[in-house]
């Protein structure tokens, strides 16, 4: 809830050149988002939530932030050429349909949809209006070793990439809104937090379109929280032969120095990579020590730290793909597929508990 | 192939108590069997094997075995109590059926059988002789970071266990067997490998019986062997509504300093344990360094050397069970399901590649 990692500044627009704003704070990934485009050059005009005590302390952190009456002050200003926002999942793709129809740009907090009807209406609008749905597909764009670990399959390290495997484990923790717990507002733990999952592998294997082969959810240990699913996992198959398999669970244990041990390995046909996001657990570190990022390949085994060595280059791209539409950070067709596989994961969940 | 790890002799009989022959050495495995058995009071007192180099090779090994001029003067010795083999996988079956049919136990490697017939004959002959049809699934067995993971988990510290991941890789090497390559003669890479990560399921998650959910199966990079499986995974969901997932495969990159990076991750509702088998991968260190269990609970998180602190509980008690015909070391019921679900999960495979 509170990821918002901080990189160094490395603007690709000049100062008054890219005004965005934000809208809907119900996720704390908005100050995610908007961090990874102010280091870009973006400049956050706007802001907007129905919480006037939760604008203002979205405003307080980016100088020149004014606080907007309504969404409508927000879409009828010219200047403003993109919108970041992290409504509640249910809202997320009805907000996007407005914000394009407005000729914004439009940057939402994943999971982009809680329903297949919402990714249709999405398409229909962007084809229209010709503006952009992105996703915050944060646990891919927003850790360092993610960002190696793309330069390492593109340069061929691993040979060809043939299965992704990821664990999100996440911390529940306390203080979570009601939404948080209903199914109908977030979509269910596949299409929630299984949105990074399905993203990574599309992604990394460099797979078009894919299959969802089986999948499931649960309700083990949160009895009180009927609707809330625990636990998630789906195996899938790429259209060009990969697999992926993954799961998300809110298990992660009170005693980890991190919300999560989030994990990702690439097996390719030349070598493999695993990536230990936000800790290397067991290391011994009081602190945390993420963003490690291990290769094994004809050499040897190497080991890779790569905090502060990489950035998050999403950022820029996203904002040279707004002003020059183009698609160098992330194509549409990318993020409606992952969108898609996330919805159609959770509706053919078993369900197990 | 010549993972046979040593570990403290911990007799459970006296020395003339407990009299073994090995037969059929097609595997490396058949050493790791006997050295099991052997560190656990047994005494090997006959070696049978078609090729005669092979026979005196491993009977050089076995002070005082002797090498059988046929399968037929093992079976026809009334001291001996059991037979340790590692025949070519679609012969273990068969030759189980003839050992037990002789009054004696059989401790075949994995995987116990190529065919659901096989499995259905050595049911059979289990129910009609009172013998033992046992199967060395080393990668728990032979393990001792498993070993570990088996009392952490029996005495609660994750909670209720709800999930297994398992990564098994192996390295491809040079110089196996014509066989190797055959899938009639080992049953395809689910079969074969894939026999212990389902049995490792069984095991940490309690589960009686499970569905293969979906399971594939692929020759991603190796055109030269067309019958070759380099790569298999499946998702299984067990009747307590635990879930497994696995992945095998022949990709070990020449750079790993061993065989492979057998990974196990059993997720509980109050923490979670890693086991890094064989060695924990970029550490830097210039040799093996496995047996490496992490566990994170309510406390911390908690890295546990195993090596050397464990040993192998599974011999001396499948001594004993032998003996007094009990079933502390592994019931046949867990045995015979384990091998009954790989031989699913092999059937039901879609083929990728």
């Amino acid at each position: 809830m509170t990821h918002a990692p901080l990189g160094r500044p490395t603007p690709v627009v000049s100062p008054r050149e890219f005004a965005i704003a934000a809208m809907h704070l119900d996720h704390g990934h908005i100050y995610g988002q908007c961090n990874g485009l102010v280091e870009a050059g973006a400049r956050v005009k706007w802001v907007f939530d129905d919480n006037p005590v939760r604008a203002a302390g979205f405003a307080a952190k980016y100088p020149g932030c004014r606080i907007a009456r309504s969404e409508a002050e927000i879409l009828d200003d010219a200047e403003i050429r993109l919108v970041a926002a992290a409504a509640i999942p249910d809202l997320r793709g009805p907000l996007g349909c407005r914000v394009m129809r407005a000729g914004k740009d439009y940057f939402t907090d994943k999971t982009p949809f809680t329903t297949l009807a919402q990714l249709a209406e999405a398409r229909r609008v962007v084809g229209e209006s010709g503006r952009k749905y992105m996703v915050y597909f944060s646990e891919r764009l927003h850790v360092e070793c993610a960002t190696v670990a793309t330069r390492l399959v593109d340069a061929g390290a691993i040979g060809r990439p043939i299965q992704v495997i990821g664990l999100g484990p996440h911390r529940l923790g306390t203080g979570r809104p009601d939404w948080f717990f209903s199914k109908a507002r977030t979509g269910g733990i596949l299409t929630d937090i299984g949105s990074h999952q399905i993203e990574q592998f599309l992604h990394y294997c460099r797979v078009d379109d894919a299959a969802v082969v089986s999948a499931t959810v649960a309700n083990h240990d949160h009895p009180e929280m009927p609707e809330f699913e625990d636990f998630g996992d789906a195996h899938l198959v790429g259209s060009n032969g990969t697999t992926n398999y993954f799961r998300v669970d809110w298990f992660t244990p009170p005693g980890l120095r991190t919300w999560g041990d989030g994990r990702l390995t690439i097996l390719g046909t030349e070598g493999y990579i695993e990536l230990r996001k936000y800790l290397d657990v067991g290391s011994g570190s009081s602190t945390s020590d993420g963003d490690v990022l291990i290769l094994v390949d004809k050499t040897g085994e190497h080991r890779i730290d790569c905090a502060g060595t990489a950035g998050f280059p999403f950022f820029g791209r996203l904002i040279r793909d707004c002003l020059d539409r183009t698609e160098t950070a992330m194509t549409q067709i990318h993020a409606f597929k992952a969108a898609e596989l996330c919805l159609l994961a959770q509706q053919t969940a078993r369900r197990l508990a």
